[in-house]
């Protein structure tokens, strides 16, 4: 039997229940609530061990993922952060030294991204460790995935794919009999890139000012580029085009694609990037390139937003990518 | 080894790292984010199947059951209900049958408490089900634990212990071999009445605004009456004389402490309350049993805050009731 994505089980059980304007019917990375005067921007991510990192991770990373995914969030919303609540499912064989790690980790994200801890809860499961982290932010305007327009440039903070081919690169370094052969022959300081991209990805928190001034729509990159693409596309009822080769990719993924032409799919529709993906007027390409400059990244133009429906991806010769039907769910 | 409580844990990994104001410290049920006028009054729960619930109870009352453990924590701190983020871990095998009756049950609390879906997370896990809800609130003042002046009175809404009874009926239930004679001695009514109050507590939500103007210190009674009224003395800073006879009991508790002495402990140290326990000047008690009778339920004096340290429980003959050094903990 057909299962049910993500997307489809919140649209069927939940959207129904959720009527708050804040809300935007579940179809954004962000609430806000309440409306008005002094709205925090709230999100809330949850992670469990083997589906969204290895029980081996190290717990200081463990620990700064769970953080930054949701920081991620709240800067596609244009929001800065306030503070998170921690919830913290503990199988009955933690150990002092992972806890220890644990809450090194989270002290050191707490201090870099001024975000303090406010609460949470700790409880036993009979199960995998399981992280729910609820974050609050604050913007000047809150960028929905809804405001782009015809016309409008599509860019995107950092380098694509490299967060997926590391997920890949780590599941080799876990079991190295089953490296892929890509993996094996990539120069150790490429590798070791793309498992640090995967373990530790750099939410564009202080960008977020710029999102707010500037971007018509945006949304976080979290289960790949062209699938959160057509999203934003969707929730703006508009189409686009891009051009393959116009998107940002790390040294180590061009490595990794020379190596291996195939990944070519796994670097479009891969997990695990968390950057920012934003529609903009061309008029404030320049503001933004230097916004994001100033917080440490790259902001790359790599498409046009168009009248219609649907992404039009297209290669160096000008024919559709086909990405096919997959995407990538933690779901 | 001995294994630290969730108390001990908190205090040791996860308090170093919350330094803002309204996280005081996390030793209270809600935090208060950010500070200042518009604050939001934030609390997280964690609810996982074989711990919290059992996996066969009716999704509706489980869904209920995680909406109001966090609701009952905000009334406790004054604050009425704003809305919720829902974090929802769906082992492989959920049922279509388990998501309608679970989001049908949260569509009833929904309308119920006015608190509406703002967002959320869905994953899948490779464990139990694992619910963990955000809930925010307003109060026109936060009450804390640490409120209480010797002189005060001590107060709680409902009767005490039914949860706690509920459980072992509950599972008793499940189970009817191993049925503790009580139990099996019960009137249906009584037994019914428990496992009802243990599947679906029923937060005092309306009763928030009138602790926000009159109590000096509350918390909500959910890990055994016992244990946390002596956290709100400690948090204080006071001691408490209570006496076991005036504490409010429903009829079914009262039949089973008939059958079963030995249920007292019971009675005082078990978990699942989700009553409102606090203290008060004498002057508002008048008001607070009013503004408890319109909400729906009672309020019982049931003893008074002294100077020093810790809580003197005593029974009908003023002798010291031994809780034992147990109490109930989720963790």
């Amino acid at each position: 039997m057909t299962r049910p994505s993500e997307d489809d089980l919140i649209a069927r059980y939940f959207a129904p229940l959720a009527s708050a304007p804040g809300a935007d019917g579940l179809t954004d990375d962000a609430a806000v609530i309440p409306e008005g005067e002094g709205a925090l921007v709230v999100t809330k991510d949850m992670l469990v061990a083997g589906v969204h990192f290895f029980p081996d991770d190290p717990p200081e990373l463990v620990a700064a993922k769970a953080l930054r995914v949701n920081l991620s969030d709240l800067a596609a919303k244009g929001a800065m952060p306030v503070g998170f609540l921690l919830g913290l499912g503990l199988p009955a064989d933690w150990t002092e030294e992972f806890l220890n790690g644990f809450a090194a980790g989270l002290k050191q994200d707490i201090d870099l991204w001024a975000c303090p801890l406010y609460g949470g809860d700790t409880v036993k499961v009979p199960g995998p460790l399981t992280l729910s982290i609820t974050a609050f932010g604050r913007a000047t305007h809150v960028v929905r995935r809804r405001g782009a327009r015809p016309g409008d440039l599509i860019c995107v903070t950092g380098t694509i794919g490299d967060g997926a081919l590391g997920l890949i690169a780590r599941a080799a370094d876990r079991a190295p009999d089953t490296a892929p052969a890509w993996v094996a022959a990539l120069e150790p300081q490429h590798r070791a890139h793309l498992v640090m991209r995967y373990l530790a990805p750099l939410p564009r928190v202080f960008f977020a000012p710029a999102v707010a001034a500037h971007a018509s729509a945006a949304m976080d990159i979290s289960d790949g580029f062209a699938g959160d693409l057509a999203k934003l596309l969707k929730a703006s009822g508009v189409g686009a085009t891009s051009r393959f080769e116009d998107l940002p990719l790390s040294e180590a993924a061009l490595a990794a694609l020379a190596l291996e032409p195939a990944l070519l799919r796994t670097v479009l529709t891969g997990g695990d990037d968390y950057e920012i993906l934003l529609t903009c007027s061309p008029d404030d390409v320049a503001a933004l390139t230097e916004a994001a400059n100033a917080a440490g990244t790259l902001l790359t133009p790599i498409g046009e937003v168009t009248e219609g429906a649907g992404l039009a991806l297209l290669d160096a010769e000008d024919r559709a990518v086909d990405v096919g039907p997959g995407r990538f769910e933690h779901f």
